[in-house]
């Protein structure tokens, strides 16, 4: 969880296989379950399913999904906002989350849906008023997110639960990267192929330790519980069939299909 | 669930006693702990325990609190702003739920914390896009909420998560009533014995109904899962010490004392 460079990457993946779910580290192209928990003490079994045979499930399952809004300068700007003086916190709950190939569906009540390309950072701890030094020891790692944002709604109504909240509006994964330096990372947001968002995490107002400081300030934080670290300039609407792909350097890609019902 | 006029009061309270974690029915002045669970089968054990020696936890322990602003238009006024076209919704995190008796810790970053009485919907049963003419059917029972609010947070945040979602921001309680007609209840708070806040839920702008339908148009709702409806007039500050009380028609009352640290 600590680390000082680069190290080997250690990705830890929820799946499902058969009927059973399970946690797994990555190794070349299979899995190898692990014994124990990923929020506690665990080892590798040494008994490995193969990556393409099993399906991947939301790395984590989140009690609460805390976000920030306009922490990219360009981004903020993009959409006629300041960066504002204080970060802007949101909250996306439990059931708005889904996993890699889950598809993102349209709200009856939208037409125009967004992708927003995002760090996440995963707790590991239970943690509160976190000083700024200690902000690395509550992190387990990271994945990629989208959080997925009805634009027009987010327009017309003056808190963003049904605009940023509903139902596959919070694609999370493929899997929690341990070992990684989030502070300058490339960071894409892709549909059907083509770039849409280019930014690094470099561009953050705030950092990663600055926000878990800011939000535990306020609130506790428990094992699984995600904080979206906000998305570089380049939003743009999703349409129905489109496949949106979320990727960052050092982690991998978080790839979801876009549908409308009825 | 379903009632027709006011029938029987039925109270389910969630409790702990020499260390054992239980849900009851109230009994006069006991609890008949049940066998099986709230949200499923459940009867009457006919082994009761004394109200007076147990310890009263939140009723429910919610994945998510639901909540909507402005709903009483008289307390919109209070606060200068316009009864909204499309209710104002926000959430609150599990980890802002306490139960009663507890206390409401005074964050850090505000001066100013808000008591907010509000009737609080206990939602029975995993629904989505709940029709208006079942909205009844979702519904365990009601109980008593506080939306306590940081209120000078909130006018320099744009959206609410410190403001309304920080630690024992959310008290509940003290149990879930089930049979209970939910349009004309009196609903009161009061701040060392004085009565501050004054309303009838028969005021609010959406019924219950309205607001399940609304809530649920955009995400699940889960067993335990808690709608706040909306605070009457009369909101104003917590001091250090304060005793704070939500009372409800047909429910009863929700205490809880405030204290600051250091």
């Amino acid at each position: 969880m600590i680390y000082e460079g680069q190290r080997q990457p250690v990705r830890i993946a929820r799946f499902s296989i058969d009927g059973n779910v399970g946690f797994g580290v990555l190794d070349g192209d299979d899995i190898d379950v692990i014994k124990g928990h990923p929020f506690a003490e665990f080892e590798r079994s040494g008994h490995k399913v193969p990556l393409d045979k099993v399906r991947l499930l939301p790395p984590v399952l989140p009690n609460k999904v805390v976000a920030v809004g306009r922490n990219y300068a360009e981004h903020a700007r993009e959409l006629g906002n300041e960066v504002p003086d204080v970060p802007v916190t949101f909250f996306k709950p439990s059931t708005s989350v889904v996993g890699p190939g889950d598809p993102v569906v349209y709200p009856s009540f939208s037409q125009e849906v967004h992708h927003e390309a995002e760090l996440a950072v995963v707790i590991g701890r239970m943690c509160r008023e976190v000083p700024r030094e200690r902000a690395k020891d509550v992190i387990l790692g990271y994945t990629c997110a989208n959080d997925i944002t009805a634009r027009d709604v987010q327009k017309r109504e003056a808190q963003w639960a049904r605009a940023k909240g509903f139902d596959t509006s919070c694609p999370l994964g493929p899997w929690v990267e341990t070992e990684l330096d989030p502070s300058d990372l490339t960071i894409m947001c892709t549909v059907n192929g083509e770039q849409r968002q280019l930014g690094r995490t470099s561009e953050m107002v705030r950092s990663v330790e600055d926000l878990i400081v800011h939000i535990t300030e306020a609130m506790t934080l428990l094992p699984g519980d995600v904080v979206l670290t906000g998305t570089p300039a380049g939003v743009g609407p999703l349409q129905d069939g489109d496949e949106v792909a979320v990727h960052i350097e050092g982690i991998g890609t978080l790839t979801n299909k876009v549908i409308k019902r009825g």
